[in-house]
């Protein structure tokens, strides 16, 4: 007699075969079934916000005398290990589940339910020891659970971000003080424009990524409120009025965040559209790497037939046919990462509009999306700081070579030399092809000591006319 | 010999007929040959900040004495007649224009040298009088008079969308206040549910308004740097010192707005984040409509096949061949602004990511979506809110219809009964297609002046369990 | 002395352990660390796609006699199993990686090595035996094979989407069938407009779905011209001419696809413009089933206090706290998926257009989004043409109810009444309350015979004026 | 006594007045206020269409003795100038309206039937003589007349749109052939690649363009199918069967266009997936297009310290402060119209996803979106074509230092001399910084002519190892 394999369990549909061993039931395995579309599983961080709520309402539940302190003890302990990553391989349910997420929050119950079984020694599936809805479920419903463990992994992931881009800024403002003596041209609408340094530049960056970083922090607040105890539609029908009150507070102290009670839990339960605020600024995130990831391309493109005047670091062999051929990779993953996160962002938006009355239906898109975007951002940025900003090297004979050549340079001088002799000098130096600051030179209007003098980064990079500025003061 | 229809004017490229009457000059002839693309024209209010700008200019340029104060008095006023709409129709480039902005600039400096030659009493094209480059544009940049207006611009606007808000926010919570006791039934994935009045309804909404009306209000304050002095890459190269520190102030004190110098005007001057940012809120409010607007879409369908558990005032007359037929046209004006505004937050996504270096060249395309997409969700709120909420009707005969005829009302009497029993009363509805009201009442279990109390309003839309909550307080 | 755990491989970058099982490489390994970000890996279709370019080169070049025949055909029978869908697990390059698609080629060179250096018999990592650049990457770069392939794996999961529309599509018509008899009213903006039947309603979703098969069936031949041979830049340099000619043929062969070589590969290494072209077919198929998933929810709702027309089959349990409560799980899942395949083609239309000169550098962005959108949204047709379209029935007594009780009937009997007095029943219907056929019938204008003729299905839903057409014809 | 200036009208709701000069009436007046929202008009090739399809229901309504023969010629009459642009600033309704194009449809029916009856001689607003509703839209539903007008609208425009690409296909087409002999670097990832022709890179914009011309030909015939006749849900309800089979027939012959009638004109009366496959084929030119104008950008940076391998016709004066800069400004209109156009496709997607049940009430918003993006992409190539692409130079001495300078010309050499010798060179080169070719003449392998001879265009530019063709040949 071999051993068995499977256990039978029962639904108000039928009764289905479930894997002997598996810590999921007939619900989990139903829609396991009905929507395996994706191959993209409900992500972990969802499912360990949730079994965070799990615990929290066990803890009320008991207090109140609703639900048997063996029993509740033992689905808080299976709880806890669910909210701390274990049995990950058990949510097996699609993340683009209909439902409204009902089938995740049967997942997690079942789960913890057949865990608890366990602890007190039971058979798993025998839910006369630990009922999956009646005890696990106890005074929930998905429509207030979901939501609420939603905003707990979004929250989670959101500090996350905001510590990347603070990795992030702080790479590239260490890159600000390295490079603040290179002087370079400044390119508008990708043509020559006036003198800058390459400090100035990664100075740039670094304070957009700065204010994502602000953004990013500021907005958790907008999560806090959740509408845990709202059950079915918000009003609240049917759960103990202690409960509600109790429940948060447990949450409050179990997650460590400032969780607090949404007022109108009617709104709370229906309307998402934090979620698009938050995507909004996370795209927002995502559209200033992108500005930043086709800059360091295009800084860094050549190397000898192209702008070349910063050197990314080699990260892995390029190509087998071209010799030497080094390619930016980061920058590269870094644009995708934040287009990524647009499309993302159009996907929530997509969600969040198209909520029906009293719920919105379409949260697992929400969290199928939103979890991601933040978490690939914030791994793309540390691995661009990491590997890619810290070891960039400047060019500066080549960021020299290309100031001298260019007509900005003329810009500097027009003060000192009149808007028509500086326009004759920039003609000559087109129609001739040769460096403007050779052509200034023969010109004998200064001496190189004195052009030199003129171009030095302080003078042609603040505000003020260089050259006339020590005069004033 | 009849009257001169045209002058002729100059620039580098050569020369062209400008219609004699015209205030704007070849720069913006060339602008609206090379760019007539999309019969969209830059926004007035984006024309009305530019010639805030240059009023502020010309007074610091005059207080520096870098500007003859006969001309600048001429060019403050004629800049200030433009920041109050006159000339509207001289401003004739299209909206999306190549140049980063460079041909609105120079269409207002041509308009308001133009009108300021006239004041001194010369004749329009005698830059000789008042130049628009030399005088209207003294110490200044497109790139950084540009961004600069942009900025005043959407602060103005943003005030405007955060009153529609405001407005819509009144309107719906009228109504909360008027359908407080319309008690109905509440549905989830459009599934009936438990009980829910249709002021709680109107309250859910109300509430996401609020949201959008404090996001936007909020983010008012992320618009207020300038990079106004920063000349061409935000270095501030060739600008008076003194000129940088003035002219913020006077722009701060003719807009009213609480403006401030961005520290780190280089960023300033190549980042549009801010306006993905601000977009997103924008975006946010639109999700919010587009939800209300399809739940008025649901609750008003029928009238007799439909919910119809509310009526919507009738605008306009509906369809030739279907008598009495009424459409829901402000929803579905909603609905469709809510979806162009969302658009519109891609078009400035796309456009604030692909900045390039020290400029993003794409601001045309920014304010050619952000401000029409505030203005026209300010006016759509408006019009919703005085043509559709207020004159909404309910029909509370048919709202109790369908919660005593649905098996929500169930879930009320399942804790007084027992899981078990409510069950079987659910069933013998749905099998018999009676409505559940009936049923329970044949059941014998309550008086229908039991069933009346426990289903009253108060007692079903609040937290709790109704017919226990006197004893338990 | 335990066994030995990792063997080392080097690079031009240095040496690197890998786990001496493995069948990747360093190249691979590097890649794995650089950009593991997202959780998603390249798809398995890709990577199948690819071992078959691997199959034709080796083919190719051992009948060139470039490559030695016995580590060709070693090749060759490594390539085939990967082909297979073997060693899938050995893939572990994240699905959004820089370079190009490098990283996957190499991924799949290294594999094949080291799969036939052990059917050589030699050791993993021993690639002076079959090298992963020299011997399997030998004539390709991954500028042409990686293009080439992404277009296979979109080739074969266009037909299997293709299926997936006819299994829909078939579903919808065999309900069509069923339902041809079902009269209901029709609601135009969501109000009740003139009859339909329940059949013609499942037509015009038919039709939709058959529009898209159509459409992706054709747009197939748009994606079969590829670009292998063209190594590089798309000019062919360092590529035999014979190879050139005869790769594809073989690659042909080997698929059985009608692949041809396109003539200007230098078109065909930059311009991705193809699959901007596919996905949006497959936007146009999702938007179609948001419709058609909305109506299903819609036509479902109640089952009491909505339209309740039709009934869904119960796929899962529904709320634990509202007995017998079904959700329509698979609309809302269609929904969802449809919404991530809107913004999986925001992600392929933002790669694409990002391409610069010789090369786009975000193809495997587009893999990441276009495979997995094909594969989501054929096998979310084929769920809910099983488990939800066959199982749908109609709830005709609903559906006469709300006929009758509409004012869409007086359209009808408007003809034979005139205009004035089809108004005039409209009102009494709408002042009273009551169903507009008794209101008919109760004026006397028709017999209750009369007015059922007049109703018949085959008399009011198709051209013409019910009741007058016998007379005519 | 003053002329009168308005005149009364009126409607089920009340009276209003009306302008007296003006052709439209009540209807048009209340849409106009309930709507006034975005600025934006409904589009004029719209409004010309739906009054083609009025001039083709008169007619048929005259020939089937429906419509009186005098008022049916004075509505033709009429029709065909509104047709032809006439009365242009009376339609005055929003483009963003609710009522699913209601309010056109009435614009333009009292537009015509005012105009009808001045024809007769009568006053505007006696609609005695010639009524809006009752005679001009005799016989049609907007529901069926809108659909169809839009069809019309954007097949003219697609012909429109495929001109404009041909036109931009032969500009690139020309310098292709100009630029066949100018060797340069290729780039791949921004890095330096192999060599290839100038003229091979703009036959690669060519091709892309080539095939959007392609697609938007073929793709018209998807847009011939309409609905008219199909009255109000597309079942024909009374609808004279004569009618649905002749008005089809004259609307064939008065535009000129392959129009065939739906043969499910339920499905043609809801369904509006067409304009999602034609919007995508549409954004996909806009991703080409933005392609194209990025790497023009690229190929024109500098002057001096960029690429600068080809110069761009200067098109306006750049920028005050920095004389001689001048910009991109064509390629950067390009991006923004692309961009634009992205966004309205995704608008177009939101409108076309929504549709409900018998009836799409957001085409209006298809028709704000598709109209304008085909219109301005097909002016914007059409500035393209003959301001910029007709007048750029090539910079071949730059070309040729930038190729002399690379690493590329290794990968030529690398068949002759081996891959160790290859990379000991490219090292070489790197490490001192020296332009490629002086380091292999250095090492003395070949003579300058040797290496001239091998760098031929014809020689790297096409599949082969260059200097070895010959003699396989």
């Amino acid at each position: 007699m071999g051993k068995l394999k499977y256990r039978i369990e029962q639904d108000l549909i039928g009764s289905k075969e479930i894997p002997v061993d598996a810590y999921y039931g007939i619900h989990t395995a139903r829609a396991a079934e009905n929507f395996s579309v994706s191959r993209q599983r409900v992500h972990p961080e969802l499912i360990k916000a949730m079994a965070v709520v799990k615990q929290a309402a066990a803890e009320t539940n008991i207090s109140l005398g609703l639900l048997d302190p063996n029993i509740g003890s033992a689905i808080f302990q299976a709880a806890t290990e669910v909210a701390e990553g274990k049995f990950a391989d058990q949510f097996i349910v699609d993340a683009l589940q209909g439902g409204a997420g009902t089938s995740t929050n049967m997942n997690v119950n079942e789960v913890i339910a057949n865990r608890a079984i366990e602890i007190l020694g039971g058979n798993k599936g025998d839910y006369s020891l630990v009922h999956p809805v009646n005890h696990v479920n106890m005074s929930q419903s998905t429509n207030d659970v979901y939501p609420t463990a939603l905003r707990i992994a979004a929250i989670r992931l959101l500090v996350y971000l905001s510590q990347a881009c603070a990795n992030l800024q702080g790479a590239l403002q260490a890159k600000e003080a390295e490079f603040a003596g290179v002087l370079k041209v400044g390119r508008t609408e990708m043509q020559d424009a006036v003198p800058i340094t390459l400090g100035q530049e990664f100075s740039a960056w670094a304070e957009a990524i700065a204010r994502d970083r602000w953004r990013l922090y500021k907005v958790e607040e907008r999560l806090r409120q959740v509408n845990l105890g709202g059950t079915a539609v918000g009003t609240g029908l049917n759960a103990e009025r202690k409960y509600i009150y109790s429940v948060i507070e447990r949450l409050r102290a179990l997650t460590g965040l400032g969780l607090a009670r949404n007022e109108n839990m009617i709104d709370g339960t229906q309307n998402a559209d934090v979620f698009v605020e938050v995507s909004g600024l996370v795209k927002a995130n995502a559209a200033s790497l992108a500005k930043i990831a086709g800059d360091l391309r295009l800084l860094s493109s050549g190397p000898r037939a192209g702008l070349g005047e910063i050197r990314l670091p080699d990260l892995q062999a390029g190509s087998s046919m071209m010799p030497g051929k080094v390619n930016p990779v980061l920058p590269e993953m870094i644009t995708q990462v934040a287009y990524q996160a647009m499309a993302q962002d159009l996907a929530i938006t997509l969600a969040v509009q198209a909520g029906q009355l009293e719920l919105n239906a379409f949260l697992p898109l929400v969290a199928a999306n939103l979890l991601p975007a933040m978490e690939t951002l914030s791994k793309a940025m540390n691995l661009l700081a990491e590997r890619c900003i810290k070891g960039i090297q400047a060019v500066p004979e080549k960021c020299l070579e290309h100031l001298h050549n260019s007509v900005g340079i003329i810009t500097v001088i027009s003060p000192h030399v009149g808007y028509d002799v500086a326009s004759e000098l920039a003609k000559t130096a087109l129609k001739t092809g040769r460096p403007v600051r050779d052509v200034i030179l023969e010109a004998g209007l200064f001496t190189a000591t004195e052009l030199d003098e003129l171009l030095r980064p302080e003078e042609v990079t603040r505000p003020g006319i260089p050259g006339k500025r020590k005069k004033r003061n």
